[in-house]
Formats: structure tokens, sequence, C-alpha cells
């Protein structure tokens, strides 16, 4: 993914956040959005299926915010912090309450580990670039 | 849009929210954005389209939380009030934003002036909403 | 959503196509996009949830394939009928295989009853438009 | 982007696909998707907006049908290869299509040529899948 980082160096306007910072962001939010979208289909696949429920659902959810706050955090004409510190606070809602979910399963299930790992991982990258906005 | 509360209707889990207001917010957001995915293309049309580019990204940040929010909003199953209330917050940031904007180009451009419309009417179901999650 | 109607007429490009099929178009799109979201809920919810697999998954990719379906429709600037055609084709294989999945269920759940005939009056509406489109 | 291979790897459900050429396919269309979003967007900033209209609007397209492929792409659970190929089928037009627009511009904009090379990148390995798929 070093596109993310060859995007935001090429890019004609400005920035007032950090360019490293700003394409980890995008790099782990487009990252977890997919290993959520991952995870609910093997969660589908699983005997259990009954009992991942709720664990899908939260997979779905995190996918669908994770994938519309990378495009608002990709795009940086006529940047808005209000907006920017509302999306990511809502992706760090939505990733914490799906790397709690996908915890208590992962030690049976690979996949729910990974994807609680990666969760995480975009919801400290998340609360890092908010703090950064302000 | 009868489909989204006939499917509120039908959905075999329970719902603490009011059937009604949940289906009228489904309806709201995701008509609001399409109306922003209009209304971006529309500019992008403009002869004035430089003029036009905080516009744009707008309309395009609003069309993806909003498509976002409806996915959360419409899933019913192990419902997580943490989760619904954030994403509300955030589409409400971005509605309104997008309605000042979009209203400040509403005189001379006709779709603009519906999607300002659009946006402050999604705008008060997502609040009406927030309410009513607590 | 004679928003879909009225943001087709205000638009200052021109288009090839049929103003109202176009907009009846998109909102087939979007409706059945937000319907099927809602049927893989409900299906999520049955307790007969391990007989539903299939089907969450079909309405899980419908979902998705009519909401990018319905912004390439929506989008008139700079109009591709190659992409619109192969957009249009992929849309009518998906709501064709959901329809017949959630159609064998039909019976039993009313919400996949009506996410069947959602993605059936999608299908045609696609089938429409690529007939128009050439 | 390791987590989409051990995403593949640790799936409960069989897949008739490589597991390489599927996660290396999956890798592409994320990675094409937040390309074409970045370089939408760097295109809206240029001084010369007015002659990044088809540019802006193919970068969308191509954004909004990669992501929805990488998801179908991505679900291993009840396989439908019909389903499968029409999307694939329309993710090598609209890549096709806006590697080609972008390749006009990137002499001048390093971002249209990143966006180019992504975009016939993604489209590869959409036609490499496309073939196993059959």
């Amino acid at each position: 993914m070093a596109q993310a980082q060859a995007m935001v160096d090429t890019h004609p306007g400005g920035s007032n956040l950090d360019s490293h910072q700003l394409a980890d962001t995008i790099e782990a939010l487009i990252s977890c959005a997919n290993t959520c979208t991952q995870c609910a289909d093997a969660c589908l696949s699983e005997p259990s299926v009954a009992d991942m429920v709720t664990c899908i659902r939260l997979d779905l959810d995190c996918a669908d915010i994770c994938a519309a706050t990378s495009r608002v955090v990709a795009r940086q004409t006529a940047y808005d912090a209000t907006v920017t510190r509302a999306v990511l606070e809502a992706c760090i809602a939505v990733c914490s309450a799906c790397a709690a979910e996908c915890g208590q399963h992962g030690q049976h299930m690979e996949h729910c580990r990974i994807c609680a790992e990666e969760c995480r991982r975009c919801e400290q990258a998340c609360r890092t670039l908010l703090a950064a906005v302000g």
C-alpha cells in the first residue's frame, strides 16, 4: 500500500496534517474494512454460525464505517475539520466494539483473532489522527 | 420507499426504537446519499466547476457517510447503541456542513437547492433518531 | 424518491437516455440495495440462521453491487456506455441470483418474499435501461 | 496487506480458487479503489479542474466498482460463479477506461500516472481471476 503515501505526496493541494500519519491512517482504514468483510464471511461459514451473529453484525458495521471514513480522510481538498473529527469518532467507536467482540472468539477462531488486531490497529490510527486534527 | 417500512415490520428480531421513526430515517438517509451523488455530478457539469470544488467534496463525503449510516441503522440484529449514536452524530455533522455549502449555491443552481433541502431533512431525521437512542 | 427525478431534471448536462427511465432505475437500485441490506440482517436474526447462509451472502453481494450501480448510473457527466453496460449486466446477474434464492424462502419468510420482489423489479429496470444504452 | 492473505487462509470454508490469486486480487481491488478516490480528489484540487471532469467521473466510478468487487470476491461462502464473473467483467471495463483516461494526464500529473498504473494492475488481476473462474 505504498500507493496511499504516493498519492498523498503528489496531491496538488496542501494538507495541515502530517503526510505519513495521513497515509498510515488511510492504509489502516481500508485494510480494516476489508478484514472485517472477510471476517463476517468467515463467521458465516462457521458450523457455529448461530453463535457468531453479533460478531457478523459488528463486522459489517465496521466494514461500512471504515470504508466511508477512509474516503473522507483520503480527500484533502477543502478539508473540513468538523466532519473529519465526527467520522473519526464514529470509526473509533465501531472499531473498539468490533475488536472487543472478535477478541472473545479469537482463541478458537484465527480469523477473529486477526480481525480484532486489525480493528485495534485502525482504532489507534484514528485516535492519533483525531489528536492531530484537534 | 414503502419497502423500508415493510422490511422493518417483518424483521424477526424486535427493536427498542419506534418502527416508523426507524423506517423514516433509513429512507431519508438513502435518499440523501443518492441526492448528494447526483449533486456532485451536476456540479461537475457546471461551466463554473472551479467554483464548485468545496461543494463537490462535501457532496461526496455526505453521500459516503449517509450510505454507511443507512446500513448501520438498517441493521436491527444485535443493536449497539454506542455505535449507532456515533455514526448518527457523524451523519448530522456532514449533512449540516453539506446543507450549508449547497445552500449558498441554491439561488442559482436548482440541484444545490434540492440537495440542501434533502441534507436538512436527513439531518433532522438523524437528530430525532439520536434523541430516541438516548 | 421524487428527488431522483428532480435531480435528473435539473442536471446541467444533457443525457442520451430518457429522464424518467433513468430516474426509475436509480430509484429501483437504491431501494433494492437497502432492501437487501435489511434482508441480510433479518435472515441473521432468524432462529434458522444456519439455513440462511447462502441467502445472506447473496443479499450482501446484491446490496454492494446495486449501490455501486446506482452511483454509476446517477452520474450523467462524461457518460461512458461501455462502463454503464458492464455494470448493469453485473447488477442483472446478482439481482437474478438473489431473487431466486430469496424466492425459495418467500413462503415462510415475508422479508425474503419482499426482497425477491424488489430484486426482480430492479433486475427489470436494469434490463430496460441496458436496452436503451444499446 | 498481508491480512488479506491471512484471512483467506484462515477461512473455515474451502475455495475452488487459488488462495494466492484470490488474496492478490482482493489487495489489488482495495488498493485501486482507494487510489481512484485519492486521484479524483487530487484532480479536484488542480487549477485546471475544468479539464479533469472526465477523469474525476471515471475515478469515482472506478472507486465504487472496485470497492463492490473487492467485497464480492472476498466472500468465499456460497460462492456463485455467475455473479463473480459478471462483477469481474464490470471491474475490468471500468479499470480499463479509467487507466486510459488517467494515462492521458500522466505526463503532467503524477497522481494520474500512479492511478493509471494501479488501474492496469487491478485490471490484470481481475483478468487472471476471471480466467480461473472460467
